[in-house]
């Protein structure tokens, strides 16, 4: 079941700067920063709510570290903005299938790791409404079991 | 200040048809449904979790009303998908002349009627790193003045 919003993932050409626009905007921090090699990206987790299934809601500011990354061919399309939206479950494996089962295209046949240790899978943006939809556990749910 | 991220906006072309999506989908609800005819929409709101302000986050599903309404007009160059994000502050007055003060944008001279009862006002993507950004102070915080 998904319980939360999880983070907006928004893809931009320079991280620093637009981390730096999010400091000085709005006061939002810097929460962890990583690099993903699989899904060539460097990437900055700004957290900014707690959540009432007791997980919390980021913003994912994305840059490419390779022009054959798929951010980095969807900033060459569309330039920066709103790349994805993600929904946080405590079972990600089971909401996959249970998604897949509906007839909605699940782009990982098992799920992958995602920022801060998480477990992730995408679904298909032409069987959600133009919304490529990302389903994450987070580490601490998984070591959870709930 | 900005405490949570209060929704995503999605723009479709129907609406009824978007809004079972993510009901059969996900399981999510139709929370409260209204017509925005200053801005020409017809929206729906499900609320997925509640936030650590005392607040909650929404997805608001967008149907343009007309032609000439700026979601109608997104929708023609876009196709479906997000078309902003919104943070929740309990002043948005006090939030939108700080960051007008540091070089964004806002798109109104003073918060309009949003969702719910809500004040509203929109800072310029173009300011934001290609993000159309929203800032929403509830009815709820507005009445109890916080």
């Amino acid at each position: 079941m998904l319980t939360r919003i999880d983070h907006i993932g928004i893809a931009c050409f320079d991280l620093d700067k637009t981390v730096e626009f999010y400091r000085a905007t709005y006061g939002f921090e810097v929460f962890h920063s990583e690099i993903n090699e699989e899904q060539g990206v460097r990437e900055a987790m700004l957290k900014i709510n707690e959540t009432s299934d007791g997980g919390a809601s980021y913003l994912q500011l994305l840059e490419p570290t390779r022009e054959d990354s798929t951010v980095a061919k969807w900033l060459a399309k569309n330039g920066e903005g709103v790349h994805h939206i993600a929904f946080g479950t405590a079972d990600v494996d089971a909401d996959a299938a249970d998604i897949k089962g509906k007839g909605v295209r699940v782009l990982y046949d098992e799920p992958r790791r995602g920022s801060m240790g998480s477990r992730i899978t995408f679904l298909h943006p032409k069987d959600c409404h133009g919304v490529l939809t990302e389903l994450v556990t987070s580490a601490a749910a998984e070591s959870s079991g709930h």
